[in-house]
This record gives structure tokens, sequence and C-alpha cells, in this order.
């Protein structure tokens, strides 16, 4: 059903495709290598968004208290240029989950070609910034639309 | 087809689906205004794309000298607010084009509603960044997915 | 007294020196239109917090209720190109400042020459988003460090 | 002299003073983590700056070939949350040079905490993207304004 944004799950991941425009290339003709932090955050959300977990049912205390996610670490390494016009596909596994933080494989494919590769570490915070567990059920549906991650915490 | 990023061209304008994500949001819990300015780029972008005039042919050389669309103008209200997770639509239309200049006008909206109406004039520029025509045949593709804009230039 | 970002008060406006990074460009090779919209807001932020008021003391209630500025309309000439590592001046000038509503004319400077020019409509909403009357000592604070705009409504 | 915008060569690194934005801000309240993206690599860009070599230089063909840095790899921290109105350092230090690449180590702190631990890697890339030697000239004007690095290669 049309519009259709939010990506897909398939084999336990996610998949969001993702095109590059004007803002997100810098002069040195290729795309800005702080944009492919935006790209895999949006794949964050967006597999979040299938799997049930909604940013804005978070913030309005949905799970209990006012949470919002936050990454606190993040590593990335950026192999190929991508340009204007390209269509990207921003790639989203889940790799581990524990009580207090989620730790996200992502990948930015381009014609199959692997553009970008990124390990992101997510945590939850309430609305002073104080950390908290993960809420169960948000953990469940995570874990629901994913393939076991190895090494699984409890 | 999927993926399905473009957007759409509907009753002679162009219609394109953005959702809100938390690079578009600031501290005061609504979305920037700055980034609507990205927002409608992208839907113009799109626009064209259907049309079928590419940044990355119009940098090649693709209409003979390297050229690149440049923003002269800007003219937008913010009318209502949009927050993270919205799902929003960025309508399109070609109010005027000249030899040298293009005026669309462009509506952000949310539910039907409008949070954002927009005037855009855009002139082509080359690789020096001197005014040049809109090359015809670009002109005649965007007319063609067009309804006629009101007093036209020839 | 270094750091000295806030830049100056001077001749009823204010100045920022704003430098262009790559974050800043397209692959166009100059600055990304919509990045001089971002440059217009921190004038704007500057000017504000030399005239004592202050974005984090409005948003924690300092003026009475929670509160913040939000961008009702924009209005933007492009006029020249700025490039990576240019160095710019934001120039803020109250136009006019009502109960209700605050219009800057900000122009955006390189070597002398006008890059932007601009006029901003801001108001002032609560934290349901609802308009309210820009405070009384905001309000003085403003007028203190500008030359008298013409036809200041009461 | 003001505008003084490259921040400081100090004890064989480099401090640029950034003030947080709206821009920088998402509706958590708190500095979206891609903003420190961009915040480091002005911090980059200006320890660069007062090294005396410039993106626009590199750009220009000043070192032979028409040259940019490209971030190759990057490893990030979140420490603590920055607002909006905090004035923020980013430090730069140079901790390896070899013939192709830069390796730095960056922290952004506020008001004497870490905010930010950052690790960035850096190519230079001519203008077909293709990977090319660190030019002697910018290495050596980069290695005159940094404490020698640990283990530097030759």
């Amino acid at each position: 059903m049309w519009p259709d944004l939010a990506g897909r799950l398939v084999d336990g991941g996610h998949r969001l495709p993702i095109r590059v425009y004007f803002e997100d290339t810098d002069f040195s003709g290729i795309v800005y290598h702080g944009a492919y932090v935006r790209f895999i955050e949006r794949g964050r959300s967006d597999f979040l968004r299938l799997a049930g977990v909604l940013h804005a049912d978070l913030a309005a205390g949905g799970y209990g208290e006012a949470l919002t996610f936050a990454v606190r670490a993040l590593q990335m390494e950026f192999l190929r240029p991508a340009r204007i016009d390209d269509l990207l596909v921003v790639v989203t596994r889940l790799e581990a989950v524990s009580g207090a933080r989620v730790v996200l494989h992502q990948q930015i494919e381009k014609a199959g070609e692997i553009v970008v590769d990124a390990r992101v570490t997510v945590a939850v915070l309430n609305g002073a910034g104080q950390p908290r567990r993960l809420p169960a059920l948000a953990r469940s549906r995570m874990l629901a639309v994913s393939t076991p991650p190895s090494g699984e915490p409890a």
C-alpha cells in the first residue's frame, strides 16, 4: 500500500531504501559522511516501527515512563562513495539485546555492494537523561522480527 | 514496483510522501523549520526525476554544458507543527517557467492539512556559477507532466 | 575574551561571523541553500543571546510558562554563491516587534557583498504549541539593543 | 583579531569552541548524535586550517592534483548529553600519519567533562575518488603543529 516508506522486514533483518538528495552531498561531489549517520538512524527507526516500537509512543509514556533511545557508541567504515540520485539500501540487523543496551549491525548497500558498514549501540533514557532498562515489551517486539542474535544476553 | 521512492505525478502536480525522523526535529519537540527546506527540495528533485530530468544528467553535461539547478528565492509560511514519526506529503506544482527561471508552488500536508506553504524560484547555473537558459528539453519535460501554468512566459 | 562566539551588537544590529564547512556545501560545489537557513537561525539566536534572551531560559520557564520561538514565515533571496572555507557574516536587525510577533531583517555578507537577503517572522509558542505573547522583558531586551524599528507596533 | 573562528593550536593539539544551536538538537531535548559528527569535522577542518592546509587549496590543485580529504572510519562514544546554548570545545590531536592515512583522536568537552570521544581515519582522494598519497607538504604542516604522534610511520 502506498505510501510505502518504512522498508521491509526480511531474512531476520530490515531493509530501508533511501534516495540521495542535494542535502546529502558535499562539494567533493560525493555523499557527506555525516549523511550516512542520518541514513542508518532512519534504518533503525523503521526497523523499530515495523517491529511495533514507535519513538512517539516511547516519548508519550506508552511503555511506562517517558523514554527515548540514545546512541551510545558508533563504529563506521566508509568503503565506497555514493553520489546524487543514487538509490541506497540500509540493512539493519539486531546483533545483541540486553536489559539496558541494544547493538545493531547496519550496512548501506548500493547496487549490491557495501558502501558503509556500521555497528551502533543504543541505550534507553528517561526524560531526565538517566539510563533505563529496555521495556520488556519493546525487547520482545524487536526479537520477534529478528534472527536470534548470537550470544544474546538474558 | 518496490522501492517506490520518487512519489507520484497526479493532477498536474507531484506528491512525495516523507517520514519525519529524529534528524528533522529540534529540542522544542517539533520539526525544525530548516528541515522543511530539505523536504521541499526532495519534492522538487523527485518531480524532476519523474519528469525525466536528473541532477546527475545535468551535472554530467547531458543537456550540453554541465549544469545544476540553484535556488534563487524562497518564500515559506509555517502554518502547523509536525512531529516525530509523522507522515507528510510534499505537493509540488509548476507555477511558471521562463527561459531562465522556474517557479514552483509547494505545500507540505499532514493528514490533509497544510503544514507549510512555499514558493520557490530556481535558476540554472553552469559549472562556473553563471546563469544559463533552461535547456529546451528539460523545459518541455517539466511542462509535459504539469497542468499548464497560468501566465506561462514564452 | 576567548571563546568569542556570539558575535557583536553594532550600529543597532548584530553581526555574527560564520565559517563554511564541508557540511554546508553540496555536490554543485557551492553552499547548499538550506545551510543559509541554519546560518540565519544562528544569527537570531546570538542576537537574542547578547540581548539577554536565552532559548534555555525560555524553555525552562524563566519568563513564566515554558516558551520557545518558532519561525512563522521566511523570505529569502540567494544573490551570490559562497564556497568551502569562506568567511561569512550574518547581519541581523530587528524590523518590527509586536505583542505576538518579531520580524527580523537578516543579510549574509561575504567580503562586503550580500550573498543572502532574508526577512524572518518569529512567534512565541508554549509547550503545547499554542501562540503566546512575547514576554515584556524579552521584548524590552530586544529593543534595548536595536535601532528603533520603523513603524514599531505597540 | 576578531573574527576569531578557527580555534587554537595548544599543547600539541587543537581546540575549537562550538555553540549548540536549534539545528543541533532533537525532540528528545538533547544534542542529536549526528550533530557531533559535524562538530568534529569542523574541528579537523580548523586544525588543518591553522596548520596551513586548506580544503579549498587542495581542491584547486594547490598540492598537485585536485584532492579532497575523505573519512574512512569513525569510532565514537557518546558519554554525556549536551543541550541548546551549551558551549562545547572540540579537541583534536594527530594520532598517526602515514603516506596514505591520517588518524585523529578527537574529544568534545563541556565544562571540562568529556561529552564525546572519537577516533577518525581520513584518507586523501583525487577528483575521480581514487586514493592518493598525502602530499608531503600537507603532512609536514600537520606534524609541525602536533605533538609527535606515538608510533608515527615513516
